[in-house]
C-alpha cells in the first residue's frame, strides 16, 4: 500500500534564523508593515511502500530523524496519509 | 488583529528537484526501500496585523507572490489561522 508523507521541518526556538530575520527586515521597505517572527522551514515529500498506516509513520519518523533532519537544532512535523485520501495530491 | 500564515513552497511539477533526487537516490543505500518522488520545498511563517482574515490572507497571497516565491518555478500555499486559533503555535 501507498502512503504520501509530508516532513514538515522548523528550527527549534532559540535557534538562530537568518534567512527568517533577512525577509523580516526587508519587507517594511518593501510595503509590508506589520509582519513579524518570520521563519522559514523545510519540507519534505515523498511516496512510501508500506503494509499499513502505522508502519509507514514509523518508518517516515525513523527516515526523517535519521537523514532528513538535524534533531539538534530542527523540529520535524510526520504526516502520512493513504496516497489515494483526500490529500493524496503528491506529485 | 493577529494573524498567524504558513506559506508552503513547492516546485512546480516537471521543475527539476536536484535535492530531492539526491535524497531518493541516496535511501536505498541506507536502508530505506519503497520510497518514491522525493521533494523539497520550503516554508514560510509569520504573523501578520490586519482588521481580518481576509485582509490578512489578501496581503499573505501579495507578499508571497512578490517576495517569498518565483512564480516562474514554483506553487505557493498560503494558510492563514487567527493568532489565537487552535493551530496559533507559532512561535
Amino acid at each position: 500500500m501507498k502512503f504520501d508523507v509530508m516532513v514538515d521541518v522548523r528550527l527549534r526556538g532559540g535557534i538562530a534564523d537568518p534567512a527568517g530575520a533577512t525577509i523580516e527586515r526587508a519587507l517594511p521597505a518593501l510595503g509590508y508593515d506589520g509582519v513579524a517572527g518570520v521563519t522559514v522551514g523545510k519540507t519534505v515529500r515523498f511516496a512510501i511502500e508500506a503494509t499499513d498506516e502505522a508502519e509507514a509513520t514509523r518508518r517516515s519518523e525513523d527516515l526523517s530523524a535519521s537523514f532528513l533532519t538535524n534533531p539538534v537544532i530542527e523540529d520535524a512535523t510526520v504526516m502520512v496519509t493513504p496516497a489515494d485520501g483526500p490529500t493524496g495530491d503528491h506529485a
